[in-house]
């Protein structure tokens, strides 16, 4: 048997064995897909695993993330911190080897895969970010950026939306570091593909501006020409459509939809050994089975030791932008900066959102980002910057097209890449990203979505665009902040706030609206709007909190006015944070919200949640309804929103 | 001028002047597809306006719904209810004319749309309901059905990813009576589509087996012969991709992205008018402009009364099930029927809810529906029925594929065609089809989700695939109702729940693992589970109220025996529809809940909305953290939720 041979076989088997141990698991695609991964890990890839976090590496992106196994085995032959012991505790508690890739959990997992699709479009910001860190730190005569990504992809995550909005993107910037291997086995869990499936896979590909191959996935030789074909292609991404066989080798499921998400069962991998002449005890790894992997270890070690030697002999602005890209590094009075740039103004906190990012992107160099083609409405394109485009990648504006979950998709691929990136859309549309929204919390990166026009009162679109349940269900998100700014102080801190939360997401809610600048007591510290909530507007010995956020904090100080015309006692908090709020120390929040006085919160939307906020007698306004097409005064009164109506809801209960 | 010029003038420019009025809108659009919606409306559209619900009508669906004008004029000139000064009350408080068409708002309106690319899906979602309700009611000599589906779409609608995967599936599906118009008008809100979209989309959607045309927008006699073309094709659906100008006729805004989502301006509007010979005043209508729809319905009246003369004659079986289908009548002892066939088991719920589902499928014809891919999981197929499969439509299972978007729309389509249909996949992929099922409760739509894999007791899959927030993210949305069911009396009254629900979506959340069969009151009555909670086991004056869904009631009830050791005196409740429970007056959900007793939530998911229903005091025991990967077992131990470690907490608290 070849060295080649037996790494197939040794990735096969492993594999096999990991998901019988575990008794749960997905045999049939790593089987298939073995071959194909040791060609991709010994001939193309440039790693190198004792510094897995090499920034030119070459990236492999495993986006049927069911196939996890594949990934683990590979890894654990090519050298990386992953150890037999931790294959054989596949998916238990506490293990490096999930279930599907986690991101984090062991060196050489890039992403975190399994939801389909997603993989895919991060391999396109992976590859966009390649591009980007090329046309910023290389120069005529060195190269610190050129690596390729390598993705493998299953019938389900070409199937998905999410990876055809990110491929058409791919192939109008005309990727050609980006090699997508198609799993093309014409199985699905249902059973054949062709209960549902009979597109020309490869023909959409080419529409969209790639170069295609076809290839027997079980032809070593086939399989080297095309991916050597694939890696040469200039101008454009290449897509090989694989024709594989689900569990190859194994005797009656080989080819059936049973192998592909349950253990094979011990009969089965009897006779697949058996048949192979594999030895039948489990967790087997063959003699020369890491020799392939080895030999492409040696062989990039050199292209390794000289990018090292490039990257420490980097002087002036080349170095430290790199140091400052690399880095992330903040000024400590970051907050200050943002709200000296940040003059308050009667403007819709879209806008003035917009003017705190310009100021933060003279200071962050990796903050790139833009828009699902609402651009002019979310207002987050950095000036002076260029576009990102066809064969143009200094530029840090991004158009995404209208195609919100690819954005989404894109934006973690770039943020697993170093970038801190943005990504723009109507609050509403957050729907049609949110499994890229939750691996961007899963995964803990630091990305910064930038959704407008947060509530009815962007008016006449009426209830198709108005976010009604959308500011809550963000919040239930684990590890998502929402920040919901009032003015333009609360928007360079809900910028800065973003810049500064490096282990997770941010979510900005800001008005279409334009709003009125808060007032402020003498003294205020700004600081305090990061606990993510304050007391705005006291009064002695209140007997109502009125905890408000964005456009609604307005509506509750015209609110205190008129109630204090009724002889009452009013607080008004903003709250534009509620998860950092919740960090805070019990007592800490205890003293924004007061402990004797009822508590009433106003927000342009669902209101259930927030009585774990209020306790019991509090009062939460708000909408619980679809909204309506009118203009924003007309929907506040006919809602319910305006000062007059709160001040009356409180006042009637 | 004639009729036809007269009718395409009009529709522009009572599309203007209602934006203008409104000072709110989309003028552009409307400009650049008058001419091909009177194409269709006047020589290719079967419809009677004073018969608007006509089963067997063509349907037009306009993807592009921010041109909503277009349809409001097309329908204002057609003859259907909604006169001139419905068009003047464009984007008011409570008018026919919402910003973007609302379904049942105004009759010709087929469906609500606005957010991009859902009315592509609806549209394939009503051709297959054509085809599969000709399989129904069709007889060799008699035609009852035989509709077709026109769509007009934009770029935003074929960019959307849940675009292509319906697409993709009506291709597969050869929807030959489906033609949809792609508006390439080459511009987007952020300007050129060049900006970001270099797709060949004729080809892509070839790729995916559909005819495909190309034809300049504005020459009458081309637009004719391609829809003429479209329609007289066999075997796959059409595309004609027409090159149209946006704001056609608009002197200065012609072709520019300033035309898209403006009102044009007075200026802009005098001149435009003034180079088409138009009369100044607002909402004018020339001589003429409805004698094109007049002429059609005159030609579609015998077809019209053919059809109902056809209808009145069906006698027998037909005739039954055509009543059944239409009606949605079901026994008035449902859930009688329902639990008496589903046999209480210790099986998990995604199997109970099947059992119930088949008997369910007996009694109501127009169930119909499927998987995104994981039919052997969800356990949706109706037994006995057959498959929809590229020119069999008599079947009644659906394989969406790996498309849980597309497949949401597709769904909406069928709904709005009066079948009632369901569609499955794991409750974590419930986020890709968001957008989807808030469309659903936005137009009232009797849609059932099958959610399965309800919690992080899938085990081994992970993070990725473990619902957390998803729960409570869906109570979110109004109008849907989201049902838990612990055991196969309440997977009973889940689908009753969902039978008799037809003013609105239904969404399951059922386990994957097994459950034991919870053992209730002498005398219980199965109509309590339909308040949404109800006590399960009570206890005399007690000082604890365990509320719990699904999985969590066993917990409750193994936690109230160890509660009870310890000398407590413990309710446990069932919740499984907390929507249905909000509905119930006050005083009966304090019955339920208790008064004085200290209330506990145990749910395997996000804790902090629980506490409006909890109150002071009260204790949310749930996840508030991402899942892992592990045994199910180990999840309950390390996550807290065992019985012991559920009875821990609340002793320690």
């Amino acid at each position: 048997m070849s060295d080649f041979d037996a790494a197939v076989r040794t990735i096969q088997f492993l594999s096999v064995d990991a998901v019988e141990k575990a008794n749960s698991g997905h045999p049939g695609t790593p089987m298939a897909l073995a071959g194909i991964t040791v060609e991709i890990f010994s001939r193309h890839l440039r790693y190198a695993p004792k510094d897995p976090k090499w920034p030119n590496r070459d990236r492999f992106v495993l986006s049927c993330g069911h196939a996890s196994m594949l990934l683990y085995s590979t890894l654990h032959l090519a050298g990386y911190d992953l150890s037999l012991d931790d294959l054989k505790a596949f998916r238990q508690w506490g293990s490096k080897t999930a279930g599907h890739p986690e991101y984090g959990h062991a060196d050489g997992i890039e992403t975190t895969t399994g939801p389909l699709g997603q993989g895919i479009g991060n391999a396109v910001g992976m590859a966009i970010a390649s591009k980007m860190l090329a046309a910023r730190f290389n120069t005529d005569t060195e190269t610190l950026f050129d690596y390729r990504v390598f993705c493998l992809a299953s019938d389900g995550d070409v199937m998905e939306g999410v990876s055809m909005e990110a491929a058409s993107l791919a192939g109008h910037l005309r990727l050609d570091n980006l090699v997508v291997v198609y799993d093309d086995n014409h199985i699905t869990i249902d059973g054949s593909t062709e209960l549902s499936f009979s597109e020309d896979v490869a023909k959409r590909y080419e529409a969209a501006g790639w170069g295609t191959e076809h290839v027997d996935g079980h032809d070593p030789a086939a399989v080297r020409a095309a991916l050597d074909r694939a890696t040469a292609r200039k101008d454009r991404p290449s897509l090989i459509v694989a024709r594989t066989t689900i569990a190859k080798g194994a005797p009656t499921k080989a080819g059936t939809s049973s192998a592909h998400g349950s253990p094979l069962g011990k009969a089965e991998v009897e006779a697949t050994k058996k048949a192979a002449g594999w030895p039948l005890d489990p967790f087997h790894v063959a003699p020369g089975a890491t020799a392939p992997f080895e030999a492409r270890v040696k062989e990039v070690a050199p292209i390794h030791a000289a990018w090292k030697k490039l990257e420490a002999g980097l002087t002036g602005d080349r170095a430290a932008l790199w140091k400052r890209f690399r880095d992330k590094e903040l000024p400590s009075d970051l907050l200050a900066v943002l709200a000296q740039a940040t003059a308050p103004s009667e403007k819709a906190t879209r806008v003035l959102a917009g003017v705190a990012e310009q100021k933060l992107a003279e200071l962050m160099p990796g903050l790139v980002g833009g828009s699902a083609d609402l651009a002019g409405s979310t207002n987050t394109t950095i000036k002076g910057a260029g576009d990102v485009a066809p064969g143009k990648f200094a530029g840090r504006n991004f158009h995404f097209g209208i195609r919100e979950h690819g954005m989404g998709a894109i934006m973690n691929g770039l943020a697993l890449s170093g970038f801190v990136p943005f990504g723009s859309t109507f609050l509403i549309f957050s729907d049609y990203c949110r499994p890229a929204i939750r691996l961007s919390a899963l995964m803990h990166q630091q990305v910064v979505w930038v959704f407008t026009h947060d509530s009815v009162f962007l008016g006449e679109d009426g209830p198709t665009h108005q976010p009604i349940e959308q500011l809550w269900a963000l919040r239930l998100i684990p590890n998502l902040h929402v920040v919901r700014p009032a003015d333009a102080l609360e928007c360079a801190a809900a910028w800065a706030h973003a810049a500064s939360r490096k282990n997770g997401p941010t979510a900005f809610a800001l008005s279409r609206q334009n709003l009125p600048t808060l007032e402020r007591p003498a003294g205020f510290d700004p600081a305090r709007i990061q606990d993510g909530a304050y007391v705005l507007s006291d009064a002695q010995n209140p007997d109502l909190v009125l905890i408000a956020s964005g456009s609604e904090v307005h509506v509750a100080v015209q609110a205190k006015k008129i109630l204090e015309g009724k002889g009452k006692r009013v607080r008004v908090v903003s709250a534009p944070c509620l998860e950092a709020f919740a960090e805070l120390p019990e007592s800490a929040r205890a003293a924004v919200l007061g402990k004797d006085a009822r508590r009433v919160s106003i927000e342009a939307g669902r209101t259930p949640p927030w009585h774990g906020i209020l306790g019991d007698g509090g009062l939460a306004i708000g909408i619980d309804r679809f909204g309506a097409s009118a203009p924003a005064g007309k929907l506040a009164e006919e809602l319910g929103l305006t000062a007059e109506r709160v001040a009356a809801q409180i006042l009637a209960t």
